[in-house]
């Protein structure tokens, strides 16, 4: 049934100039042969050639860089970036020299210019960084099938490498509900190809890829009504997640928590939703229904090979991203858990490593993350609650203070809700554990602070102190104030709040 | 002449509640009495207060926050958050869902919106922090007069303190042109007062707060020159002023560099701007001159005791901030360059330390930058040509790359961009000492990267190479790409330019 989602055709009518692409070479032993060209497999093809190595890299789709430009991040960027500006219009219109928006707007035009864009400037891109920049050796239409751990088959010929690598990435989990298979019934994937204007949207499930949408929907206008089995977004810090839930609410998202999915019903196409909430059936009517239930590893290539496939359908790996076959290796999202772009990167980069003799595993380091709502959302290390479990104490460094109604700057971009609307404004937390005086961890709601939190890390894992954080030189007017506020307070012995 | 222009009474009708402002105490000798209530002399205040000191701070204005706050950096982001929305909206209007605005937007409402934000809630939210939260002793309406370097007198009683602080700011640098006095010809404090609406403006002077506020005229519709003795922003990297630059002229800001200007034109108001360019006389029809010709410290204040004064009329200070008195000290713009707010808070942390008999100099790291144009800039660290010039080579990793024409998210919310205007999304570049594989520099054009550079130049200052950042985890899509870009070529050997 899912599986029918996965393997659509690529509507993409996109071919790698014949120059770029490479004819692998039937009486040679590669290196590596990496299956998938998607972000993991391209950068593993990237780093073992930055490396001396010889690879081959088949790619099933029409393009290198998989799934993240076809149809994940970049179209999801795209819908955020406008679900921004359409939001921002929203409150600023009217009002000053802005301008006045209609309440829906079409979705399906943003999705054209992106998929127009992305089958040639994209995808071209993809080639010419790859091949180019990079002396990546690939093919693109290119099914490969594992023969053994050394050998594909491709075309009904056979290829040989020392090592093979997997990276053939994931697909969206596709609940067992009745009516799942109705038109109107769609993931992110077939988001990017609608062809009709949602007005009623229900979301089933709030992971980090619907977060986003779900607010895209409803700054075009659409009636959201977002259900899901527990408390959404329990993986935030509880201010964090108290700030974020009551900006979806003002813009007039409905959520409703702890529900069990019963049913989606239509004849022929999606009519509704049924649920049921606190003991009693409920059904919300809708023309669209957005799947944000996860994704599954597919791992299902590796199966002539033996190697041990984890709970969630992934190829097991150790540290260096072998499985339980040691010249076999799986990476990125088919190697399971995180399913973020860094691991699928590195784990690519530490294939290469240790293909090439370089022993090497991916470093301990705390990851940071991200997730859209209207707002972006970053963090990295504890909440306050798990500081406090583990360490028995907190001090919490956050602005806007409680109970300030005034707007503060708390974002890129945010001086104009700062002064026009100062609940848009923003929210910031650090978590800092006393006795030590070290950060554990960064929060924060708004604009611009991203970039910030790929270093944050990094230097709380180094051991970052609130003294040392006070010799740092703030960017002002900068997204987050961690340096400056953290000034404020790391005159005292004793850490207070502020 | 230009004085007359500092001690402009404050517009704002703001008065702290009385449970804020204390009363100095007479019969007392304070740790420390700080001259100035600004951001150097509020956060030294806060810091001395965290380390159990005893302060009075007399403020002469009606607020603490100082000119940042008042006519500086949060009018000018305000300003410059305006231009972008501004700004994106001519490129994109009109397309997909984007309204088009008209081509003149009006300046003078969005600097009324600002000051009545300002004389209530910002002003507040500085009362509030500095008494309630950091337990800073201040009063207001308080012009200092020093007597000596234990005493000053205020309102005709005298207050006597172990060290004086002085953090009394800098002003306007206003060149000596003929017509300077003229009506229309501003400096950034006086636009924030603005009473009508410019049509045609000259900039005298490429400075980091002329430089966004050139960009903002622009984004209303106002036709702008640009008129400048040597080249403009000669101090960023060769390919970010190119990109820079030519996106000035995209806009239709006109640039004249290496000019010398003869006489600002007009009876009454101005007119015209005269100067003379590759031997030629020249003059531009205008409205209105705004001046970006630096910053002189008001150092005056201190002149009842001798102590050394420098070549820009600042007090010359060592790294402790002590000036040839050892008890007073001197810190923020009154200290000399830089002229950035992290050095004017640290200045005031680390006099507040010293005072506390906590011998600290100020720690010698690589301090980041930023200017906006419609762009926001961020730098650390050195450009190409210093690289190559102190180390004998160079290598380039750089986003896009060159003569590459497609849209490419190189920056915060540059989706749009990227789809729609390819020619507008951003430009990036980082420079590695090839031997050491070590990052001496990094630079940005785009937006939502100036977090990220507080924290760059510290893992610069600690010897970052790219060997290290490929281990870094990106938060894709960052504004920034330097952790993956850089991991495409970690692998090498011998690093190439990407």
């Amino acid at each position: 049934m899912g599986n029918k989602r996965l393997y659509w055709p690529a509507k993409s009518n996109y071919i790698p100039p014949a120059s770029s692409t490479s004819i692998p070479k039937k009486d040679f032993v590669y290196d590596a042969i990496f299956i998938g060209g998607g972000a993991a497999g391209r950068f593993g093809s990237a780093f073992l050639r930055a490396m001396g190595g010889t690879q081959f890299t088949f790619e099933a789709d029409n393009h290198l860089g998989g799934q993240c430009c076809k149809h994940n991040c970049v179209p999801e960027h795209f819908a955020y970036d406008n679900s921004v500006y359409m939001d921002h219009l929203r409150w600023f219109g009217g009002q000053l020299w802005f301008p006045e928006i209609p309440d829906k707007l079409d979705m399906a035009p943003i999705f054209d210019v992106y998929r127009k864009v992305r089958d040639t400037n994209v995808y071209q891109f993809m080639t010419d960084q790859s091949k180019g920049q990079l002396g990546i050796e690939f093919a693109v239409y290119k099914e490969a099938k594992i023969i053994d751990a050394n050998t594909v088959e491709v075309d009904g010929e056979r290829y040989r490498a020392k090592n093979l690598v997997i990276a053939t990435g994931a697909r969206p989990r596709i609940p067992n509900i009745p009516g799942i298979n109705l038109k109107g019934v769609i993931t992110h994937q077939e988001l990017v190809g609608i062809d009709y204007e949602p007005q009623k949207i229900v979301v089933i499930g709030q992971g980090k890829t619907s977060s986003g949408y779900t607010s895209f929907f409803r700054s075009c206008g659409c009636e959201v009504t977002v259900v899901n089995r527990s408390p959404i977004y329990r993986w935030l810090d509880d201010d964090v997640r108290e700030f974020v839930i009551s900006n979806m609410k003002r813009r007039g998202i409905k959520i409703h928590e702890g529900v069990k999915i019963k049913e989606i019903k239509g004849v022929e196409k999606v009519e509704a939703v049924v649920f049921e909430e606190d003991g009693k059936l409920k059904e919300v009517p809708c023309d669209t229904v957005f799947l944000g239930t996860g994704v599954v590893p597919n791992s299902e290539i590796a199966s002539p090979l033996g190697v041990e496939i984890g709970p969630n359908n992934e190829i097991v790996v150790n540290k260096k991203f072998q499985s339980s076959i040691p010249n076999v290796y799986a990476i990125g999202d088919t190697a399971g858990l995180p399913y973020v772009m860094s691991k699928a990167r590195q784990s690519g980069m530490i294939a290469a490593k240790n293909i090439m003799g370089e022993e090497t595993e991916m470093m301990d380091r705390t990851i940071p993350e991200f997730m859209f709502t209207t707002y972006e959302i970053t963090w990295c290390g504890l909440t306050e609650k798990e500081c406090r479990e583990k360490y028995g104490d907190a001090v919490i460094i956050k602005m806007p203070p409680d109970k300030l109604d005034i707007g503060l700057p708390l974002a890129e971009r945010s001086m104009v809700m700062a002064h026009l609307h100062p609940e848009m404004s923003g929210f910031q937390k650090a978590i800092i554990e006393p006795k030590s005086r070290r950060f554990v961890g960064f929060w924060h709601v708004g604009y611009g602070a991203k970039a910030a939190f790929q270093y944050l890390p990094v230097l709380m894992d180094k051991g970052l102190t609130v003294d040392e954080m006070a010799t740092f030189h703030e960017l002002f007017l900068n997204a987050e104030h961690f340096i400056q506020l953290t000034r404020l307070r790391a005159g005292q012995k004793n850490l207070s709040n502020l």
